[in-house]
């Protein structure tokens, strides 16, 4: 089957802008370092903006540098809205972000191609530093706009160079005037990779998403004694990294051991002052915990609790344990669900239900609006790294996918 | 009793040494910052080299930055060496290196205010970069005059940043043309702080020491799967920190094992891409090893592929793990070992015979002629922290017993 003849969707234009945009901060084996609100960003979006303006989109920047390009509708009503982000973590691939973003022009140029005025606005949305690799917390843009962070907290986070992230977006030229805030949607869609090996494995090219999974992250440190690696005997040693050790190995086994969905995380950690011949007197590292099922991630983090402790009394050190982000399972509004599986049918795109492992903006808006997502498989459920990979031919089921899920919900009320 | 009024070593004078050369790199809490060839080792290389002129001393620096302070001998015999470090780790205390050289300046200082011409000359070295935190191997320089590392070897070596050994000596101007090469010795002693509990807990002041353990450094890259860590299902990660936090719990048992004077330690390590939401792609660690016993340190090497071999297979990972450096077991010279031993009796000073657990510059130095040292306590058995802190009761016998040591075997053939 050709989506190209059928929905308008233009395979080739959409494969060419994957190329283009792939190419500011590719990487020498075929990845992308295009890290939040650094010059590579800033190239991005500048190309990003010129494509929005030359399919005659509205383009507008607000106080967080998020993107808005609006194409009108028949009707002054609220927008079907769709979006993703073009920052990466380093080393990354170039599908996760951008790809969303590009299915989402593709739909635009393909609205103007077949010259079809949708009831409702159409808009695009590129959110800022949705990675938090370089700027945490993650979704820090998405989370401004649907109230639940603080402008001025937002503002003043820092990267590990010290610089603001006001500044730096300021430094860029995307520090934009429209209010970062809650605005009416008529939907918002989200196209992404599925990052996850489920779509793939089953020869699937298409996720209906039904939410979000509940995420937590905690911060650990571990305040050991620093000494000589020579003359400290064993039994006078309190290591810090020792302690983190089994700690790390306890992350795992919770996983193990509660089973189902939950996947755990120790993804930092640093060494100090992280010289072969030195005891390490202190670590910090991170715990990253996920589940669909809010129970059990509070049991995850009792479980924790009690590994950290059990490990630190037993290496005789110090610690500080702190469970400082938490997004509960996000569920997506069941008319939009239903309109992605509506569309998928159409394009003909084998598909299943599934949920996202991964945090995405579309978690923030679902607060503000009512939201979807539709996924794409990756190549052996790789990303963020240099081998992310989608074929063409799935992008092309999702983008198709896409476009006719926009055209359905912006003829409706 | 008072040393000082006995054998000449001025207390007062040498604890105002201590104070002010401590002062040069030092942290606010109370510790040491005097990374090798750094403004600040630049900065204590000129005042030891004035207080060495001022002592009458004749100065010279070789190819590796050494100093050399000689004072003439009554025959044109070898010469009695003292040496020690001024350089710390970061962070380090204000004892461990420069503790060895202000007491042989002291030494010198005494020989001078007794008007003492020994029969042998007496020479006070400055060693470059025994830490080995910013240039790896520890102890290069001394490892250089001994002929067990190429001087080409060396001055290409890099720092973190790229910057080449040679060229950071010549930065600060101590690159000198006096050849590195072994040189005729009466004898090499060298006296430093224990870095370990022993003298401490057994109120002595000063430690005979036998030799200097033998010393194994491991390096080992771990190479998982780099993924996200919210998509990606436990039952298809290889997780390079998992595997890692295996191998870290699996040298301390090594060394639980084992048992004896066997000490083991992971102090570096280093995580790829080192992001919370990213499933850690590569790993790099340090592992040290040290036994008096050479057979020991074999038999623990063994154990360590074996636990590399088993973690990185448990979890599906490849790695590369190199032996790159061993020391054998350093047995110091009878006769030095036997002179130090005369000199604290005669002291008066409490003391017991030991073992280096620590590298030091007198490890190579044993292999150019006759060689000792002289311990002096570490509060609590700490050391490369600023934590460290020997009692100037402690210092003052130790010195006397150095200026003894030194007296005694510059006079006999």
């Amino acid at each position: 089957m050709s989506a190209q003849r059928e929905v308008g969707i233009d395979r080739k234009r959409l494969e060419q802008s994957i190329d283009e945009l792939g190419r500011i901060g590719a990487t020498p084996r075929g990845g992308l370092t295009r890290v939040a609100l650094t010059d590579e960003d800033k190239r991005g979006r500048d190309l990003m903006v010129r494509w929005m303006r030359d399919a005659g989109l509205r383009v507008s920047i607000d106080q967080m540098g998020n993107i808005f390009g609006e194409r009108a509708g028949r009707e002054p009503l609220p927008p079907v809205m769709m979006g993703s982000h073009i920052d990466s973590v380093p080393t990354g691939g170039k599908y996760d972000g951008q790809l969303g973003v590009l299915c989402g022009l593709e739909t635009i140029r393909a609205l103007d191609t077949h010259r079809i005025r949708t009831r409702h606005p159409v808009t695009l949305a590129i959110f800022t530093n949705e990675e938090g690799a370089r700027f945490q917390p993650a979704m820090i843009a998405s989370g401004v706009m649907a109230g639940k962070i603080a402008l001025e907290d937002a503002y003043n986070v820092r990267d590990k160079d010290g610089i603001r992230l006001v500044d730096a977006l300021e430094r860029i030229g995307y520090l934009g005037s429209e209010p970062c805030v809650p605005r009416p949607l008529r939907a918002y869609l989200e196209l992404h990779i599925e990052q996850g090996p489920f779509l793939e494995e089953e020869g699937r090219s298409v996720g209906v998403v039904d939410g979000i999974v509940g995420i937590s992250w905690s911060r650990l440190s571990i305040h050991g004694v620093q000494d000589h690696a020579g003359p400290t005997p064993m039994r006078i040693r309190h290591d810090a990294l020792v302690a983190a050790a089994e700690i790390v190995t306890g992350v795992r086994t919770i996983a193990k051991e509660l089973g189902g969905d939950l996947v755990t995380t120790v993804g930092n950690l640093v060494v100090h002052p992280n010289i072969p011949n030195a005891i390490p007197g202190k670590i910090t590292l991170s715990i990253d915990m996920r589940d669909p099922r809010d129970e059990t991630l509070e049991v995850a983090r009792r479980c924790l609790d009690a590994v950290v402790k059990a490990a630190c009394e037993r290496e005789g050190v110090r610690y500080e344990l702190e469970h400082y982000w938490r997004v509960p399972f996000t569920p997506f509004a069941p008319d939009v669900v239903a309109a992605v599986e509506r569309a998928a049918t159409a394009v003909g795109a084998p598909f299943r239900h599934i949920l996202s492992g991964a945090g995405h903006d579309a978690q923030y808006m679902a607060a503000i609006g009512p939201t979807g997502m539709i996924f794409v498989p990756s190549r052996d459920g790789r990303s963020h790294c240099e081998e992310e990979f989608t074929p063409m031919d799935d992008i092309e089921h999702g983008a198709a996918t896409l476009f006719l899920a926009v055209l359905d919900l912006a003829e409706r009320v």
